[in-house]
């Protein structure tokens, strides 16, 4: 049996209900904490699930910020400084990841709130988190207002990529799964993945088929 | 071990091999098959990996273009007739929802193409996809400009949403794993999920607790 619910029941929803409900809708979502330092040098580290492919040449990756106080810190710390940090979430850390949303006093860092740990690599101004396993410095670029809901699609250009040697394939596909990654829907659910397939391009009247994946052995560290 | 990955190397990367290793880079993905109508009637059908929440109030979605062929039928019907859906993808359709981005000739349906069937819903203009389990039917709101990389947000508000009775919770949370939506990684990866859990609104110095899952019994229709 199918239901069907209209803009209008959604119009009357109660604000909380509406919110659990409307985030279910855009499927599964890209989870991540961005890792900051204020330019007095104090850190910040907050989850969203609002991260988005943008363009690959230049390396270019997008998150939606609402306006609302605890991801205006993360926000104000990358127009003070123009850098922060992308960090894949998985199962050991991601009740940890999920417990930076609480409301912290400004001046409590949610590094130090939640036990993950600060990790400094490659000079990079902003804090990596050093229990993940994917972790992108990433440069601010620019910051596009979405005006129907006063929030911003804040864009940053992929400067350093850290990933565990043996998740790479030779083909240039990284395996988040095998790293451990994981997604999560509607406003605080978290799942493992497991593959189905890797699909070849597809061409018409041709069946697709599948794409080995072939990990790169013995991987040499620059 | 940990590899390190620079900007100047994804520079210097052959374009497929950067396109795959960047599209690795920003989590698991939400996609979905977007469907439309051209004004003199001709059905649209496309896959997207680029689904994005914008807000719930009213209910927003977006979704990112890119200036190549075969989304440019998705977004010029879209900006044409105002409508489209956006359909969830499961376990059962997913080959065929990646045989949508094969490139078809003009006068060729991706429905009729790949055998997935139109449905028309409650007089909405585009056609869903009958096989998919959630499906919402949108009507266009605004294009942004992403100007670094020439690639558009469009945003749309949610009019219409299908889904089964037996997956919706009492608390309004949508349990899409039920529904078997799937989720992607890079161009071409597709992954079912498992949940870990669901966890209650974080508050500072309070252990977050599992929220459970009380599925609505005997929901109504309209």
């Amino acid at each position: 049996m199918q239901k069907h619910i209209s803009f209008d029941e959604i119009a009357r929803m109660e604000q909380l209900y509406r919110s659990t409900f409307v985030n279910s809708l855009s499927g599964f979502k890209s989870i991540c904490l961005i890792g900051t330092k204020s330019k007095s040098g104090k850190s910040n580290l907050a989850i969203f699930n609002s991260l988005i492919h943008i363009g690959a040449n230049p390396p270019y990756i997008g998150f939606v910020s609402r306006p609302n106080s605890e991801e205006r810190h993360t926000v104000s710390n990358i127009l003070d400084t123009g850098y922060y940090t992308i960090n894949h979430i998985h199962q050991d850390i991601y009740e940890k990841a999920h417990q930076t949303s609480a409301r912290y006093n400004a001046d409590e860092s949610e590094f130090k709130e939640t036990g993950l740990k600060e990790e400094y690599l490659n000079n990079f101004y902003a804090p990596f988190v050093n229990e993940s396993k994917i972790k992108l410095g990433v440069k601010f670029k620019e910051a596009i207002p979405i005006k129907v809901n006063n929030t911003t699609l804040i864009i940053g250009e992929i400067t350093d990529v850290f990933f565990p040697n043996n998740c790479f394939c030779d083909d240039g596909f990284l395996d988040i799964e095998k790293a451990g990654t994981i997604t999560g829907s509607g406003l605080d659910s978290y799942h493992t993945t497991r593959r189905l397939n890797r699909l070849s391009y597809a061409k018409p009247l041709k069946l697709t088929e599948s794409i080995p994946l072939n990990y790169i052995q013995n991987l040499s560290n620059e």
